[in-house]
């Protein structure tokens, strides 16, 4: 028994190590996991323990990498507008380790997350004119996360209904995985509708 | 000369060591100066010799309160949409640490800065059908910087044009401080606009 205990503990080490670095630097999830370092609280996946992800927390201050309205190529569980109106604020959002990552590299890490939110567009709030702002949160939302183990594209969706904690990814034959894999600029992303990504694309004309 | 250099060295130390705290967690900025703890480069304001304020960087990556389509209570030096369309996207930051201030008390701090940013609505992309999203950024961009000693509101305005590196403070006669003053509804600020502020209101129904 003696040589396999050996072989265990190389591999069984690191994991306590990495676990005790994030403890230094900021304080652990309720859940006892810490984050790796350089990432602040609820800036990794977490999954339940039958391997639905956890609806993502503090994600109003990650980086938003780009707002849209009335966007028709609607991901699957997007809120339909309720009238002709212009339909409804879609906001995307990103860790900020993941997108300082992707500005240094040009690549999207393990454990990005994109949440993509949807707002209500509201006129109704003095003294605005016309146009609109962002109204009500949906309850929808939905998550792209990269993690090479989830579907053959490197990415897995989960969509989030009313104040569900957790979801299902969202089966690999989905419609959202075929439109992501065929028509985003970059890596199952539609870098090309982000404006603060979009530089990076190799043949961005600088804007 | 014995006691006097005594006495000065617990002042001088403080400050010294205040700098060399900032300078381990991130760069200092070019000028030299540190951040107060818990703000990241570039999350304060700076000013050139002449009373100008530098123009913000890195304010992509603060938090997003709220954005906005073809408002019409538009801020002075506001680009005029070139055509009838829906009129540009304005995104409005703040610094990380100045929203945390506010979620946690209700109240805005010294050196808080909103970033107004302009992006022209934009449909040249595939595959979007109909709507619009983020496309180019504007060179305009706007910054209300909360400093008591600035104007009698305890905020000031910058319009930057072009690539202006640093605005002179837009005079305190204009009406961006009348409206602001009347018709926000939270210290100056359209907290009314900004989902992810607005629930902090008093007469917020947990939205």
């Amino acid at each position: 028994m003696k040589p396999r205990s050996s072989l265990l503990v190389p591999i069984v080490l690191p994991i306590f190590a990495l676990a005790s670095v994030g403890c230094q630097s900021q304080p652990a999830p309720d859940d006892g996991e810490a984050e790796p370092p350089g990432r602040g609280e609820g800036e990794s996946p977490l999954f339940t323990t039958d391997g639905k992800l956890n609806r993502p927390q503090g994600w109003e201050a990650w980086v938003m990498v780009g707002a849209s309205i009335g966007l028709s190529y609607a991901e699957p569980g997007a809120p339909t507008p309720v009238s002709d109106g212009p339909g409804m604020f879609h906001n995307v959002y990103m860790q900020p380790w993941a997108y300082s990552h992707f500005l240094e590299t040009g690549e999207f890490a393990e454990e990005t997350m994109f949440v993509l939110a949807f707002y209500g567009a509201s006129q109704e709030a003095d003294p605005a004119q016309s146009g609109f702002f962002e109204g009500e949160l949906a309850p929808v939302m939905e998550v792209h996360l990269k993690q090479r183990d989830l579907h053959e594209s490197g990415w897995g969706f989960y969509g989030f209904s009313g104040d569900a904690a957790a979801a299902d990814m969202i089966v690999g034959t989905a419609p959202c995985y075929s439109c992501h894999s065929e028509r985003t600029a970059l890596d199952n992303v539609f870098v090309q509708f982000y404006p603060v990504l979009r530089h990076m694309l190799p043949d961005a004309e600088g804007d």
